[in-house]
C-alpha cells in the first residue's frame, strides 16, 4: 500500500463536470489500495469573483483580509470534491489549511510553510478516509489565515508529501507532462518521461509554466518524487526526480519567455561598488533581476545591462531614474521587444559543443543574438521578440530532441 | 464607553452598496466612543450560489461538508466589511467562528453554542479594533466547522452579547422594528417602542419573522437587551427586554400564520394512552405539533385535532396512516386551507375581556372560528385562509392597538 498525494489545480476543478472527473481519478487511486491525500485549488471563477468583490470596495485591501477572503475559494472546492466522492460511495473528509495543520510564517498573501502538524490528517487516513486538503493556505502563529502566494497549491502538495513521507506527489494539470519545447510552438516537441529537479527548476524559471519553481525546490530539498500529468487524459506524465533515466538527449528542453524587459545603464563610473548600488537599490524595491551582464563602455566608464520581467520594468526605471545622479548613470535605455530563449539539460555539462550548436542554429535562421547568459545546465539568449517562436523551432530541430 | 454588538443579516449586506452602508453605521457607533463587535450573515446571493453548487453534485450532501461549504459565506462578508471599514479609515479585523472562539456541540447544520472563548475578541477590542465576527458558525470539539441552523446569526449575536456582557445587542434588519401587526396587511399597525421577551417569543412563534425565537430565548435567559431596527433608515427600533414600559395596550400585536395544516383524527378509542401513542409517533418522526385539541366523539370515541406546519403535513399523514389500525384511528381528515391568527400581550392576563373582544370582532366580520387555543399571554384561532388578512385588520381595529 502506498501513500499518494494528488494535487488538482484551478482548471482541473473549474466546474461541476471537472470536479466529477477529479472524483473519478481519486476514487480509482483509492481502489488501488492507496492512502490518498488530495490537495485542491480554488475554482478559477471563484477566485475571480472574490477579487472583483474586494475591488468594488477598495483598491488597497488589507493583506490579512485578502487572505481571509481568498482562502474561502479552496474551502469551497474541497467541500464540493468530498461531496462528489461521497456520491460515488467513497469515504472522504475536507480539511482547511488550519485543520490540516499548515503552520506558516506571518507574511500575508505570500506566506511560507513553517511546519505541518500532521496528526489530524493521519487520524483521518487511519479511518480509511480520502483526505481533501485546501491548497494555498495555512495559519500563522496568531491563528490568522495566510495564503502562500503564486504556485501555492503546488507547494502545499509537495510540503504535504514531504511531511507525510508520501510515495509520490502527482501534480494534475491541463497539460500531460513536461515537453522538450512548448508543443503549441514546436511541432516535434517530445514529452519527457523523466526530468531532474535541476532541469525542471531551470525550465520553470525560464517560462515553462507547468510547475512553479518554489514547489520544485521544495521537492528537491525533501527528495519528493513528483509526477506532472493531465487530469483529462489518463496517460503517464513526466516524473521529476533527483536522477533521471539516462536518455540520449543532450538537452531536455527549449523554453521561451516573452515577458522580459532589458534595461541598459550606460556610462557608469568604472569604480568598485557601482554594481552593488544599482542592484541593492532594485532589491530594496523588491524588483527581481534575472540576467546581468557588465561590459566596458567608452572613456573609463562601464555599462550594466540586465533583464527584469516586463511587469516590473516601469518600477525599475522609476527608482533608477530617481537615483541616477547619485549613482552616476549617464543614460538609461529600456527595451521590451525581446524574447528570452533558453535550452536546459544536465547533459550539456559534458558536451562542450552545445552552445556552439545553439548559436549556429540561430545564425542559420538569421536570428541576431543581443545577450547571452549561461549556467552549468542552461544557456539563454535574448533575441527580437518576433523571432522567438522561430528560434525555438530552429534550436529544437538542431538538437533533434 | 459602552460595548455594543451589532448584527447585520443577509439582506443588509447583500451587495457592495449595502456593505458600504453597514460600514457607515458601524463607523458612527465607533465614533461615539463605543467598543464594537459586529456579527454578519452571508450575502444572500452567496448562500444561494453555494447551495446550487452542492445541488449540482449531490442531492444528499454530507452535513459536515455542507457546513464547511456554507461557512465560507460569512467569511466572505466579514472580510469585505473589514475592507470597507478600513477604506473609511477605521481599524477592524474579521474573525471566523473558530477564531472568535465559538465552541458548539457536534450537530452539523443545527449546532448549539456551548461556550465562547472570548480571549481573542477581547484582545482585538483592547487594540481599539472593530471586531467583525462571522455569524451562524462555530467549531465542535473535533475542530470541525459547524453551523447553527435557522436564525443562526441572530443567535450568534445574542450569545456574543451575553458572553461579553455587552450593553446592548442591536439586530439590524430590513424592517424598522416590531409592529402590532404586519404593516403590509394592517393600515393602522403601530411600531412598538418596547416589548417583553415573552411577548416577542409568542410573536416569533406565531409567524412574525423579525427575530428567531431561539435568539429571543437566549436573550431572555442571559437578560441581553435587544434592539430590532432598520439598517436602511436611521430611526430607533423596538427594544426587547424583561419588563417593557407600561403602555396602554392590552395586546402587543396581532400575527397571522398561513403555513398551517390542520389534521383531525376521528373515532379514536376513549382509553388512556391514545394521545401519547399519537404524539410520540409524530415526535419520533421529528414532526412538530403546534395546537392540540381533544374532544368527545360519537359512541365512546374521542377526536384529536392538531396543527402542523404545512410543509410537514404529508409526513404526518404518512406515519399516521401507516399506524392507523394499531392506534385505532377510524378516519383522518387534513385541511390546509386555514390561517392561524393570534393576539399576544402581557396585558391580557389582567384583562378578562380580551378573548371575548377578539371573538366579537371576528363575529361582526362574519368570520367563523374553527379552533381556539390560549396561553397566559396569547390567544390563537384557526379560520379559513382567505379570511386571514380581514381577521387581522378587524382584530387590530377592535383593540385600537
Amino acid at each position: 500500500m502506498s501513500l499518494i498525494v494528488q494535487k488538482f489545480g484551478g482548471s482541473s476543478v473549474r466546474d461541476t463536470q471537472r470536479l466529477l472527473n477529479v472524483a473519478e481519478i481519486v476514487s480509482e487511486a483509492y481502489d488501488n489500495d492507496n492512502d490518498i491525500v488530495v490537495v485542491v485549488s480554488a475554482q478559477g471563477k471563484t477566485t475571480d469573483e472574490l477579487i472583483a468583490k474586494a475591488g468594488e470596495i477598495t483598491s488597497k485591501p488589507s493583506k490579512r483580509e485578502m487572505d481571509a477572503l481568498m482562502s474561502t475559494g479552496e474551502q469551497i472546492s474541497a467541500a464540493l470534491l468530498v461531496m462528489a466522492l461521497n456520491e460515488r460511495g467513497y469515504p472522504a473528509v475536507s480539511l482547511t489549511g488550519w485543520q490540516a495543520g499548515f503552520q506558516t510564517d506571518r507574511n500575508h498573501t505570500r506566506a511560507r510553510i513553517k511546519r505541518i502538524d500532521k496528526e489530524r490528517i493521519e487520524n483521518e487516513l487511519d479511518k480509511k478516509r480520502i483526505v481533501v486538503v485546501t491548497g494555498f493556505q495555512g495559519i500563522n502563529r496568531y491563528d490568522d489565515i495566510t495564503t502562500l502566494g503564486r504556485g501555492g497549491s503546488d507547494t502545499s502538495a509537495v510540503a504535504l508529501a514531504a511531511a507525510l513521507n508520501a510515495d509520490r506527489c502527482l501534480i494534475y494539470t491541463d497539460v500531460d507532462g513536461v515537453y522538450t519545447a512548448d508543443p503549441r510552438l514546436v511541432k516535434g516537441a517530445v514529452k519527457l518521461d523523466e526530468i531532474t529537479y535541476d532541469e525542471m527548476l531551470e525550465l520553470a524559471t525560464l517560462g515553462a509554466q507547468v510547475l512553479h519553481n518554489r514547489s520544485v525546490e521544495l521537492a528537491k530539498k525533501y527528495n519528493v518524487e513528483l509526477e506532472v500529468l493531465s487530469s483529462l487524459e489518463r496517460l503517464p506524465g513526466t516524473i521529476v526526480k533527483e536522477v533521471a533515466k539516462v536518455e540520449k538527449l543532450m538537452i531536455t528542453g527549449v523554453a521561451k519567455d516573452d515577458k522580459v524587459a532589458r534595461i541598459a545603464l550606460l556610462g557608469l563610473p568604472d569604480k568598485p561598488g557601482v554594481a552593488f548600488k544599482v542592484f541593492s537599490l532594485l532589491a530594496s524595491n523588491r524588483i527581481n533581476v534575472d540576467i546581468i551582464l557588465q561590459s566596458i563602455g567608452r572613456d573609463d566608464t562601464k555599462d550594466i545591462t540586465f533583464t527584469v520581467s516586463d511587469s516590473e520594468k516601469q518600477a525599475a526605471l522609476d527608482v533608477l531614474q530617481s537615483q541616477a545622479a547619485i549613482i552616476g548613470i549617464e543614460e538609461i535605455v529600456a527595451d521590451c521587444n525581446i524574447s528570452k530563449v533558453s535550452i536546459v539539460g544536465a547533459g550539456m555539462e559534458s558536451n562542450p559543443g552545445v552552445a556552439a550548436r545553439m548559436f549556429e542554429a540561430l545564425g542559420e535562421s538569421n536570428i541576431n543574438i543581443h545577450m547571452i547568459s549561461t549556467s552549468e545546465i542552461k544557456i539563454s539568449v535574448l533575441i527580437d521578440k518576433e523571432l522567438g517562436s522561430k528560434a525555438v523551432a530552429a534550436i529544437h530541430a538542431a538538437f533533434e530532441v
